[in-house]
């Protein structure tokens, strides 16, 4: 269900900030304006992160001094009314089925330029606007936008924290659920009950690997029946009504272990998130982060069963910059939030996987997440 | 929560055949290759939609005899293990972290040409796509699709009857809930819960516009309390796990309606209505459905208060093809399946809306919503 209330939005300082930000950013880049789709990078920049199906809405953000425009389907207006658009200086302008609203904003923007069309635009309006932006080089905003987003403040830092305190006490309760005999999605809808009762909007995804399944990574939830002597992986989150995201990850136990290798494997799974974290800290390169949890997992023999990037940025995102993976140079600063999410997976067997969200500090870092690491070992 | 259980997929014959009709309308479309993104077009071709993050996952369906293949993550391959890819000759390749996929996808296309992505491919992947097609032409695979997908087969047609009766059983309750006193939110999670309970997999959108807010035709919930007095729009939908959505609106007064001109208006609404679905058969142009609508409308003086179209198709996406609004010329076909849906909206005081979804049949229409279309009075 879409819902307009309890949606906490920026203060108009904030938010004004950054839209000049936006609008500099744009500048640097050579870019004449953002177009700004619905979603993540919107409710950054206004407050909203609207609704779309397929009728164009824009955020027109020219480079420089030129106004903001909302370009906007006329009935769609109403959802936008919290928006301050005057405080912000946004323009807001209406089509009504029939017009061209692709026409609209290319009146606004004049000549062939460079725009930057949002990273999660679709196909549908971004060709339609490579048709009516004739010369114009479309390019993404997504890296401009970035420069903005991976550096939090100190109020979406509290956004983080909360969100990862709400995810924790559903962790704390897992044991209350993964029981012997129940199917993944048996134990997926409680949990899944538990991540909205504990104050998040709605539980964006729901991973419970039991055994062989929790070999893969991306696994959600399944019918399969857990045993005794499963290692399950949990792995869960979702947005709080600010717009942040909890994402969270601990490995459990139905009782002891089917499998002999798993204490040995699971030490040195914790001594390499260990690791990763402690690497992390200003001017630290994203890629000595990854680096740390694959050369600790590597250096024990295990290099061939940690099969993804060790982490990725967390925001109004649940992944977006920075990633933390071999080759990204970046250097991290303070206010970066990411995961730190190693895993090992024997395929056909058992996996686990350990993930805190973690925060760049001016000094060090710091873990939002603070459940117990350790394989967590159920009666059963 | 994503759940990767309980969802039929048509079976292998059904998908074969629209991989091959795919193939086909891409190659008369003078098209050499589609470039299908996770979501419903995925899921239309290959029984499943897929997930999709920042990681490249696309099924590129050569036109023509091509091999068609699915490129995604490795670590999402799992996902799509219920996939019958030997049977619908589609051949898996999987990348890793590291690697380019649209390296991966330009390798499997050859030269130039023109390739169609899919409407809801996002933009982070139709740019990067194409920088490395170099001069390939990029198009939209919507147009090309939406031949196939409009035209539902008879399984289509039942799980659209199935959404459809589900959701009448939600209407059927909807008086239970709606009550003087009770905020649209409170009303809405009531209705969300039953949504889910008669079958569905989750609520996708849940309209609760109470007095004013009914005037705004695509308002969701909010916090404003209903009176005595309010009429108020309630429309709602969702999909049924086999991916088909149900959407279908009734208008309700909580007593006797507080504005006095409500009776009349709302006659005027259920005539054109009715007059909408009257005039739907084989032959008739899509745009004559929604001047049924209009005339009667306009005709009785309320012409500027119906601010949108007259409906949507609908299917595996709640709005696709056809959409029933002036200037389609599209003649209708047995199979199609859309909404016809005229509202009138009074600003700041009421508005109502009367939607079915129907479905063209070899000589009519067959309309799959059959709650009573009156203005429901309930007692309060």
């Amino acid at each position: 269900m879409r819902r307009s209330v309890h949606t906490p939005a920026p203060d108009v300082a904030s938010l004004r900030a950054r839209l000049d930000r936006a609008r500099g950013a744009a500048a640097k880049a050579d870019t004449d304006a953002l177009l700004i789709a619905p979603g993540s990078d919107l409710r950054y920049l206004i407050g909203q992160a609207g609704g779309s199906f397929e009728r164009l809405t824009t955020l027109v953000v020219p480079a420089g001094d030129g106004t903001p425009a909302l370009v906007l389907p006329k009935l769609e207006a109403p959802g936008y009314a919290d928006v301050p658009t005057d405080e912000l200086g946004v323009e807001l302008v209406t089509w009504v089925d029939g017009d061209d609203p692709y026409r609209v904003v290319a009146d606004r923007l004049g000549g062939p330029g460079r725009v930057a069309v949002s990273d999660t635009m679709v196909a549908l309006h971004v060709l339609a606007l490579r048709d009516v932006l004739g010369a114009a080089e479309q390019t993404l905003a997504g890296p401009i936008l970035r420069e903005l987003r991976m550096r939090k403040d100190a109020a979406e830092i509290a956004a983080l924290r909360k969100a990862a305190r709400a995810i924790d006490r559903v962790h704390a309760r897992v044991g209350e659920w993964l029981r012997p005999g129940r199917t993944e999605a048996e134990v997926g809808a409680d949990i899944t009950a538990a991540i909205e009762a504990e104050g998040h909007t709605h539980a964006d995804f729901v991973i419970v690997g039991s055994g062989p399944n929790g070999a893969s990574p991306h696994h959600d939830v399944s019918d399969r029946v857990i045993e005794r002597g499963d290692v399950v992986v949990v792995d869960i989150g979702g947005p709080i009504p600010e717009g942040y995201n909890s994402d969270c990850t601990r490995t459990y136990a139905v009782g002891a272990p089917r499998d002999a290798d798993v204490a040995e494997t699971y030490a040195v799974l914790e001594r390499a998130q260990r690791a990763a974290v402690a690497a992390v800290g200003p001017g630290v390169r994203a890629a000595e982060v990854d680096a740390a949890a694959r050369d600790a997992i590597a250096g024990a023999g295990f290099g061939e069963y940690f099969i993804h990037r060790t982490g990725h940025g967390i925001g109004l995102d649940v992944h977006e910059e920075p990633y933390i993976m071999g080759g990204n140079d970046l250097r991290l600063e303070p206010g970066m939030a990411f995961s730190v999410e190693p895993g090992i997976y024997q395929p056909g067997r058992w996996g686990a996987r350990i993930e805190d969200i973690v925060v760049v500090t001016e000094d060090g870092v710091e873990s939002l997440n603070t459940r117990p690491h350790g394989l967590v070992v159920l009666d059963a």
